[in-house]
């Protein structure tokens, strides 16, 4: 499964252009932040819930699935309403009050490893869900902190083979935020179709370098079209299909 | 100014326990956590409301004043309305429905620094807080997370020294938590004295083997005072005072 | 390419079985250490001289080309003269007693990334050798060590991502030694093998649970036959042969 | 025990300069490398030999012992033939070929953590010296490599305690490669002190910003002698000399 859509939702006009890309090319979930976990105060914080509105809009209208972010417990009713998966953020991996909530939930939660957090931690942290009630949980690969800052995280794809190995659950990954720079994208995901992992998540934008947040990393439309329609052979290499 | 208690309310016998030993040798501030941010969801997750109301029992019998923790968002007000000194863990750092709230309230802050932060970001955390009102911000390093596992964290005092010198907001020092083994944490608490920090947050309990949490770290009365005895000469030999 | 062998050269026995199989399957370079850089002194270190002269027995015997590990400078001619591929271990990346030798060599040279190594110093140490005037590097990705422990190192495709937009070498991938499971091995090497890198280096053993080191991330001939079977489509997808 | 001097022997001005101030303050050994395990191909390398006969020449002038660093197993005979004190650099911890010369010299190893090394394996490697027949070994913590950038390298001072606790070797703590800034230096090397480390290398220089290497974090003679002075009675606070 593939999902793509840009950082954050930035406006009506953004998503729709995005919305419309993703349906074109047959893709069927799309994604875009609301409540972004902006490490400086000074930049983007997000639209908030009137960004999940946009995004229930563009649901109807182009019959799509939405996931969205939650970054803390003050917002999760509102992100789990809205939405049709519920992303937990690296950054919220360990908050207790939106574990609890996700547990409750009956909606898929797909949660993002901690780039701090070792893979037992991030199990414990799908326990907290599982324990709540709700089984649906998705596990998502970001990147974790090293030594190496020439790329803004480090994949862990050793992790991601220790986690098939071990865990029951669907394991994701999201090469975008690993990477942190386009240029690397295509490869890395290329990478995690050949691990044969259950689903993707890429950013892109029309116009990357206009982006309100990750500027960096999204790719345009040319460039992720070219990079989805690349990834099929591999699939088929490791007896998977991309959906 | 040193700080200790348990890592846990346990029970209103441990907490009055441990408040006559604290304001017996002097100290003024007794620190111990209320919501735990346990990572498995098998272990003890702390007392909750009900933890911070024996705490609020002991601060009028004993004169003393309370540091306790909030886990995230969901209980932030609780812990505002009811401590002298609000904690922001270190699994907390990145929470901005806690950061918000704290950067509203009239009391002060000591906020951790996540075990997979940088300073950077960990400044960026404080700058939520100092932002939205409340100027009144202690730094708190507490151990960060590398590749050496025979001690639990790596107390960062490389990044204490970058602190001291760039920032000028309080900074203590958590060595309990880093060290994670009560054998180690005379040593380091020394070490941060002679640093010349401007706080310490140790755990001590009166039978460590027996907590409910961080039974491995926490020092008992005993070892505490030994420790508590032997740091003013170190203080004053850098010009400080232990208070 | 492709290149694959024991750990270690344990015995003539053993390396004519691993060439007899490597040259039965089509593969035309064989890997086998001989000087260990093992970390403990109470471990097998190698059969040295020995070691080397067995090696260049079967190349002789089965048409084989033949790479092996220089551990340090007192032993770094030896190796040059017994080899076709010189590898610098990833403990002796930094060696310039070794790098100057390899610098003055007559034959490629595969360096491996020191698993504490950022990218720039691991660049820094190929310079070392192409200004001693051996152009003939190859860039060795071998996992780094980060604080994740349930796998022995994490391979950082991230950073191949970034050598492959940064830098003219080739570039080979060692899944074996980043994961330290077998389990895992086979799903690293699809990976990388979708990545388009230059070559791959897996360690392969006829009797993994017996080898004299390494014992727990060696494939069997079994397992390695069947992923070297599979790895041709992934090749293709991405537009690249298996040599 | 304190140890001072520069990074590198320059000159024999300089060298003279150096052991000029140090035996005048009553420190009796003094540090100065000449084979430079420098990254980069393109910086200063040491003066090699020469530089080892220079030291010797004011060893003699000013009754100082000496302590120079051997950088692969290329030169480490003409290290041991020429200092009073072995050091075995980071970047040459797990070189065997060095450890082995080591294990045979008749005079003290000062062995340093190798950047990347957990305590295990830096334990293990004064083992091969011990095993070798040398039974003087120093171990010396210099900072190890985390994901924090704002500083050089991060002291592992919880590695320290461990060491303390477990291992029966000198322990000497080198905060000057660690901080990578001169401003952080006095403050940790007051935090070593203060745990009752066995000795400290400093780096002083007499005009810092004209160094040929580590110009960043080399104290000038005024700064290191206020530092010296300030350190007498933090030794006395936990019952040490300083020598």
């Amino acid at each position: 499964m593939v999902i793509t859509g840009p950082c954050s939702v930035e406006s009506r006009k953004l998503i729709e252009s995005c919305a419309d890309f993703v349906s074109g090319i047959g893709i069927s979930v799309l994604r875009a932040g609301c409540f972004k976990p902006r490490t400086s105060p000074y930049t983007f914080q997000g639209m908030g819930l009137e960004g999940l509105k946009l995004l229930s809009e563009v649901r109807e209208k182009y019959g799509l699935k939405i996931i969205s972010e939650a970054r803390d417990a003050s917002h999760i009713d509102k992100v789990i309403e809205h939405v049709d998966i519920v992303q937990v953020g690296a950054k919220a991996m360990y908050d207790q009050g939106v574990l609890r909530k996700c547990g409750k939930a009956e909606k898929p939660i797909l949660l993002k490893r901690s780039f701090g957090a070792s893979l037992q931690e991030f199990i414990q942290a799908a326990e907290f869900i599982l324990r709540g009630g709700n089984e649906n949980v998705i596990l998502c690969e970001r990147g974790i902190r090293t030594f190496e800052t020439k790329t803004r995280f480090t994949l862990d794809l050793c992790g991601v083979a220790y986690l098939k190995e071990h865990v029951n659950l669907p394991v994701f990954l999201d090469p975008s935020h690993a990477m942190g720079y386009a240029y690397g994208v295509a490869d890395l995901t290329r990478a995690c179709v050949a691990m044969g992992v259950d689903g993707l998540l890429i950013e892109s934008h029309p116009y990357p370098k206009t982006a309100l947040s990750d500027a960096s990393q999204q790719l345009n439309f040319k460039e992720f079209k070219t990079l989805y329609d690349s990834i099929g052979a591999i699939a088929t290499a490791v007896g998977r299909n991309i959906v």
